[in-house]
């Protein structure tokens, strides 16, 4: 297969982890006779630097022309202080959203059994978690009109956000839930507030619609305080998620820190244009360049990329070495087991394309 | 002092903890010669059943008249398959917050040492969190301008909520805030999406400047996605969190299931009108009728009660009481160790104000 890939690195520890990614990347793609090209592009900080905008319209082209994105992440302490600055990191991401059209953000939320002890959450609950959210990305308050805050004609200082979904967007990110959980246990669950909600009520509907025409899934709702707890009571209970963008951003995030393996996790986010495969942690700035951060998650995230292409002899390889480093001990230091050799960025990744090259097994 | 309670015991387990918790509330006003009476008054899917409204107009003037409401809980399964119903028992509660103008829900995260191995979360990490979760109750999309599901003039269905905030309604609810956070650990975590949400930019401008007014508290910003991440990793770090109407929901759920004490969390609200005392977990209709559910979330609800009136004694002498039954074991199946003697419901609140009269401790 041909495949053209564009390369976002971003800010912090992004080009460290990236530069692991991308030699997992080619050296799968060697071993099974795949052409892979790459084309780097700015975005974030780093891009906000160089040419005032967290997501140029030059990057925007490299992400349209190629076949798949591998970024990294994007954030940089000196944005943190004012989040009503006019130009900022997390724009670079919501344009990039909006723009490639990525209405499904993917993230599977996955237990190592040796990571297990890392976790908040005791052992006995969170052993063998292992579920799907999927978020919607490009609707509801993200992208709904707004009011910044104003002195209203009365004299008042108000600000508004509108939730709004329509049919369509709503049909197509449960139908990706569905899709997802006829791969796996075959139960989807419908996250929403269609108690108090009128938006959430339109998901339900929808949902409700929808449910019959997925006979092999079990279909079940949940309101989404409830289901904030359950996934701490319970997260066996889960296995595949489906959720509006703002419930999404909380839940993906609960979920992510259940596991003890934040630095692990990809995700996916795919829609109408090219997708994009990414770590879900962010940019760490304390980390850069110290040769520390744990590029699993990035490469990972290549995993999810060939799956995505159907190519699940090369996924499941990525993840068979990464299991094997977990198993060996070759792992950076934040989950390195008491009194093990710490590994660095590089050397974690140098292992992992070793094995996959039969060099170390 | 004399004290009017509106006693609305609702549905499910709701008679039965606020039997007991009548009862305490009682034995400790007879004992520090306070003159308290009840006025009981329908609501909730009870209400429903008799007149047709889960909040009649009749309940609303029995409140609107008392000095405090004791309030058990709502909701009836049958109610649950349909979300979109026009008269649910949820509606009284929203319908109770409005009317009596209840803008601030405050509800404690505290830890039983004795009920940490009961918690989803390790004992070492959640081991002594303390914290308190204020939560905006009457404004945000709960009561927003709603466009319900429907076609639009272009052909296609949608849906949308309003979160709408006014300076006024942000102010008073963030001044709640620095008061408890004043009587605390002098810490405000402020909870926002302020990098995404106009009206989350409004909070935090205006809590930007309130800060300085309150020098002795220290106040720092969380988005929403990492404040539901950091209570699950590091719940000991927070002292008092605000946040808006639905984030609030969702993190005072999670906060409820983190300490393993959920059937032993009461909560206030409060605001223009009458204060509303009540626990912070559901209508249990399972187990209704049976004598096993829990009351001391009912009866803590109570030492919340005395304490909003500046008395102090009182409240502590309640939640002494609660200390000492948990202490001597006698607790309610759920909480109950392995091997304990089961106590009953009524058994508990027996028990408790035993205590209270001195003719146990
Ligand atoms: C940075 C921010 C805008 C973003 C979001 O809220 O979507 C992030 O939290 C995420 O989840 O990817
Ligand atoms: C029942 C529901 C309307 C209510 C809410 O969302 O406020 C409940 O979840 C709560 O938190 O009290």
């Amino acid at each position: 297969m041909d495949l053209k890939i564009a390369v976002l690195a971003g800010d912090g520890i992004g080009p460290e982890i990236m530069e692991q990614g991308v030699a997992v990347l080619s050296a799968v793609a060697e071993k099974f006779g795949h052409n892979v090209s790459y084309k780097e592009a700015l975005c974030g900080a780093h891009a906000i630097d160089e040419v005032g905008d967290p997501f140029p319209e030059e990057t925007y082209k490299t992400c349209e022309e190629a076949d798949a994105v591998l970024f990294a992440s994007v954030g940089d302490p000196k944005f943190d202080n004012d989040p009503t600055a006019k130009v900022r990191p997390e724009q670079g991401l919501l344009a990039m959203r909006k723009k490639l059209g990525l209405f499904a953000n993917i993230r599977p939320v996955t237990t190592f059994d040796c990571l297990v002890h890392k976790s908040p959450l005791k052992d006995s609950i969170v052993k063998g978690a292992d579920f799907i959210c999927i978020r919607e990305l490009t609707g509801g308050m993200y992208f709904g009109k707004k009011q910044e805050p104003a002195v209203n004609a009365d004299g008042i200082e108000d600000a508004l956000d509108t939730n709004y979904y329509s049919r369509p967007e709503v049909e197509r990110i449960l139908k990706v839930g569905y899709q997802y959980a006829r791969q796996r246990r075959k139960h989807l669950t419908v996250v929403d507030k269609a108690n108090v909600l009128a938006s959430s009520r339109l998901w339900r509907k929808i949902a409700q619609e929808l449910a019959p025409q997925y006979p092999d899934v079990e279909t079940d709702f949940m309101y989404v305080d409830n289901a904030a707890m359950r996934m701490i009571q319970d997260p066996r209970f889960f296995d595949v998620m489906v959720t509006e963008n703002t419930f999404g951003d909380i839940l993906t995030d609960e979920g992510s820190c259940i596991t003890g393996s934040m630095g692990l996790l990809p995700s996916a986010s795919t829609g109408s244009s090219t997708p994009v495969f990414e770590p879900i942690h962010g940019s760490w700035p304390q980390g850069k360049g110290l040769n520390i951060a744990n590029p699993l998650a990035q490469i990972l995230s290549v995993a999810m990329l060939f799956e995505h292409f159907g190519l699940k002899e090369e996924g499941a390889l990525v993840r068979k070495a990464v299991d094997a480093s977990l198993d060996q001990n070759v792992r950076t230091p934040e989950i390195q087991v008491e009194g093990g050799a710490e590994y660095g960025t590089k050397e974690v990744g140098a292992w992992i394309v070793n094995y996959i090259n039969g060099v170390v097994r």
